[in-house]
């Protein structure tokens, strides 16, 4: 199938994420109506969108939710794990670490960064926290693709061209500063208190 | 000013989440080229997103920093700051409870609850953390709108329910599953792994 423009890759995203919890409620259907509700658009919407995945629900019942599964992993290209590194374990860094949801999405942390001595050598799940100085090595053993950083704002531009310079392909920043990409290579910038800002712009109308 | 389509709505948050971090490296203009960089956009679309503000910018230097981010303050509505609760203390919480950004879009947290009473009674900065049945009573006190909700999936509809009840107006939720607003409320669910999904797909073209 082509590319997926901006808007149909994230609604696409997001059926992908309400059809997960779906399936694991045990549920062997879901409705487009159902699907239009979660992502606040029309199930007209919703129908066109999974169409156009070659997804077609059954009369009464909506779309069967294994195969619709199957069909948006492998078109999302999520049917493969993507080796990932994360580098800053402080609170949000944790959080990350131990964020059960991101198998589904294809990210797989393989080793876990900290500059701080009394970080390194703790463990998070089965991964321990590991010093910089491992960063290049890890990155090239386990064929890294991906850095999610969770460090202060005044070390993210210089962390991440570190990750970048060890081979990494893209880099998922969660500082406040906005982190730049070298030529080639891709930076999605995460900033959450941006998600605030539009619920709130919601309330005060 | 009309009210804002989501698009421009996010690039508006993203054009003052840019200014802020360049005010706080204490710059006096911003060039529509960088800014055009951080949201990877064309600089006549960010030109022309500021001239609806009525923002517009010093040949050869930029927008002043200052009056642009006041101007975008006050048509964002973030001159005033929101009292909200923070539900659920664990590693994403206590990362959310803690974060210094969400000053800057109005998200004023005043009171912390938990349900676990191990946590009950520790502090994040100068908040406590409180059980549930204070809920009701804080909500009232401090005229709380908005509940952040860091609670498990399997829990997240029914401590929403009960924010709602106790008069919240929104609820932010980090759930993995969707919560759904009562009619006239206002919900905006975080998946975080979405981003990385998003991240991923463009990745793996």
């Amino acid at each position: 199938m082509a590319r997926l423009q901006h808007l149909a890759l994230e609604r696409a995203l997001h059926y992908y994420h309400a059809i997960t919890a779906i399936s694991q409620a045990e549920k062997a259907y879901v409705s487009s109506a159902y699907l239009g509700e979660c992502l606040q658009i029309d199930a007209t919407q919703v129908r066109k969108d999974m169409a156009a995945f070659g997804i077609r629900g059954v009369p009464g019942l909506g779309f069967p939710v294994a195969t619709t599964l199957d069909t948006l992993r492998h078109a999302l290209g999520m049917d493969r794990l993507i080796p990932a590194i994360l580098i800053g374990v402080g609170r949000l860094g944790g959080a990350l670490a131990a964020f059960e949801g991101f198998h589904a999405y294809g990210l797989d942390f393989v080793a876990l960064f900290d500059v701080s001595p009394s970080r390194q050598g703790q463990r998070i799940g089965t991964l321990p926290i590991l010093p910089l100085s491992e960063l290049a090595a890890a990155v090239r053993q386990k064929q890294v693709e991906v850095a999610v950083l969770a460090v202060p704002s005044e070390c993210a531009q210089a962390t991440a061209d570190e990750a970048f310079n060890a081979g990494v392909r893209a880099v998922w920043s969660f500082s406040e500063s906005v982190v730049k990409a070298p030529p080639g290579a891709f930076v999605r910038n995460e900033h959450i208190a941006i998600g605030f800002g539009e619920l709130a712009y919601y309330l005060r109308q």
